[in-house]
């Protein structure tokens, strides 16, 4: 064909990270059949579930079955019950959000490459390391990308400096996917403060923040100030096991406007024209999930979650490696065995232990020496891991 | 903030067709409490799921509730079983189409949009009147877009011009939405012969492929030649009544190439980065639904609704009304009274007949003095239409 195509795509050099962990997985698995890895590397949970769901989805897919109660197209922005539950969940920490804020979709990872859809070629700063959809999605974008480094010495929590120009676009992940960092109250104040004097826009992934303890903000609407900054991007993927069930959202205040333009109102046409909302029977789910007592039920997962990152932390604390994360997060970030290369290490936990990790430099050139672990598989699997690792580390 | 929007939204000069005709319809209401609207605006579905989709909807939530069956993040483009699915689906009728080339997605209206984010900026060519969303997602990426007209001379089935340049994008819709009309097995040679010597690429929309009788084409890889120069997009909104369920998908044959990339390799890069798969549940449903069986089933209720579309049909000619659609096609696209303008027709309809349709202008300036009625709703409904009908028309 003499069609155009979109040639940002040709900068891509290597595969997606976590499409060539599998590829090296699968790989090691079919010339050692026998072999049990132990897969500690895609942050996906293994926890079935909630029952409040479960319970939601059956009462939802009754209804679908028959004429008097079946459900056609959804609203593209979400039912006004999945908004309110999403507005109650974060008025419930102190957020004030109200439902035609909330815009229901189908995940994080979509409303992180969508929300570009309605920006401009704007020059974006991103965490390194951090989440790779970032640096992706805004090269298929064209976009100039600079990087915040996150370092041993910054807890990987980068802050604002004056190199920083005006009237970009500044991705927070917090909790941090891989390093588990999470910004406090101070420095997320420090954020929004910069980002209002500099007429940046901020894109703050909270998608982990069910493991945020103590008095850190979970949300970046918890911050005097953010709702004229900041778009927040949510998922129920960690929070409620909704990883293959699939509802996250997008937080865009009303005061929102740039070039004349309000976010909200953009991103509710971008939606209605681009987006034909997320399945009745799986807002019902997330809706009861989101409820007061379907987060307590939630909460056990997490909970369970967070016991396998004690276990994993405080072995590798004995051997004396350093690490972050493993309390407001899911993931251990480790360095790797004498400062070797990070896929070198993955190359080495996979062939002489059965284990499988997510090499740090996959998350940008920062992570290199470092190696991500996660936390969300089955408690006796970590038990199994340690026994291997002492006979490594 | 000071950062750059994406302007062209600002090229959006009136609201949605649809939300504007549930604008209307909703201050009727509210002005009329004690009216019933008969509504057959919106092409959604009435009929519930076919039991084959409650089944296994039912078998998978079960599984979701157990860790030892719990399945979490799903393949971006489709579980296997998904994607055979479809290419059986489409094997059975003839178009050899490979699993590997069907990428699972939760509607066409998504794949619509969201296939641009692959291209460059090309010139598109679009059918006059057709489904807005094409328009609109071209506009919100800024490309030039020119009109193959439909008139009743043509039968709304636009054929190639020597006006349509080298290297475009053109879209076809068949049955088309909102005339009804269906390219025959010549008519869409010369469509794919034309694209193949020219260099174009059709984007086919089929989502209306279940309505199609007699030899008519369903799917444009029916179509020799069709492999380098096509990409298909289709879903089961109306085939197995997941317009509240979202499943689609769209098919891109391994040969597809321009600007030296290959599009299946490059849509899966892309699906990769900013999808993250449909819901387990949801595509355990779209499988059965699709299977041989499956079929059957949903092809009761493809039934039920052209039985529909017939009695008003047989209404429209015995009224001396012309019209097309109603035989390949849940639409009947019939003239308004006296050639009235489209939203004059609109209101005319709903406040003496309390009856809601859209407006054919709404789909281009092509449909001014059109009037799209869908066949979607419940049978007893279209026998009061054709009662109310009966005292204006």
């Amino acid at each position: 064909m003499k069609i155009k195509m979109n040639e940002n795509f040709k900068a891509f050099k290597d595969n997606y990270l976590f499409v060539e962990c599998a590829k090296r997985i699968a790989d090691f698995q079919a010339a050692n059949p026998d072999a049990k890895v132990i897969k500690l590397s895609i942050g996906d949970v293994t926890r079935p579930l909630p029952k409040v769901a479960i319970d939601a989805l059956n009462v939802a897919v009754e209804e679908q079955a028959h004429a008097e109660t079946f459900r056609g197209y959804a609203p593209e922005s979400g039912y006004d019950f999945t908004r309110q539950a999403v507005a109650d969940y974060y008025t419930r920490r102190g957020a004030k959000i109200e439902a035609s804020e909330v815009f229901i979709s189908d995940g994080a990872k979509s409303d992180c490459g969508n929300v570009l859809d309605i920006l401009g070629n704007n020059k974006v700063y991103v965490p390194d390391p951090v989440y790779p959809v970032y640096v992706d999605t805004n090269i298929m974008k064209g976009n100039e990308i600079a990087y915040l480094p996150g370092t041993l010495e910054n807890g990987f929590a980068p802050m604002p400096t004056d190199e920083i120009e005006e009237g970009s676009v500044i991705y927070i992940c917090s909790p941090n996917n891989p390093t588990g960092s999470v910004y406090n109250r101070e420095q997320l104040t420090e954020w929004v403060n910069f980002a209002n004097e500099r007429g940046c826009l901020i894109i703050f992934d909270s998608a982990y923040e069910a493991f945020v303890s103590g008095d850190n903000p979970r949300s970046i609407f918890e911050i005097e100030g953010a709702r004229t900054c900041a778009v927040e991007i949510c998922s129920l993927s960690k929070t409620a096991g909704f990883t293959g069930t699939r509802c996250g959202w997008m937080i865009l205040a009303h005061e929102l406007e740039a070039a004349g333009m309000n976010l909200n109102a953009t991103w509710s046409r971008r939606q209605s024209t681009r987006f034909n909302g997320v399945p009745y029977i799986i807002q019902r789910a997330a809706a009861a999930a989101l409820s007061e007592d379907g987060i307590k039920v939630c909460m056990e997962n997490i909970e369970y979650y967070k016991s396998n990152a004690k276990k994993l932390s405080e072995f590798l604390t004995s051997k004396g490696y350093k690490f972050t994360g493993g309390t407001n997060s899911p993931y251990i970030w480790m360095q790797t065995k004498d400062n070797m290369p990070s896929w070198g290490f993955f190359d080495l936990l996979l062939n002489e232990a059965q284990i499988a990790g997510t090499p740090g430099v996959g998350f940008g050139s920062q992570g290199e020496g470092f190696f991500r672990i996660t936390s969300f598989g089955k408690a006796e699997d970590y038990d199994e891991a340690i026994r291997r690792l002492e006979r490594i580390l």
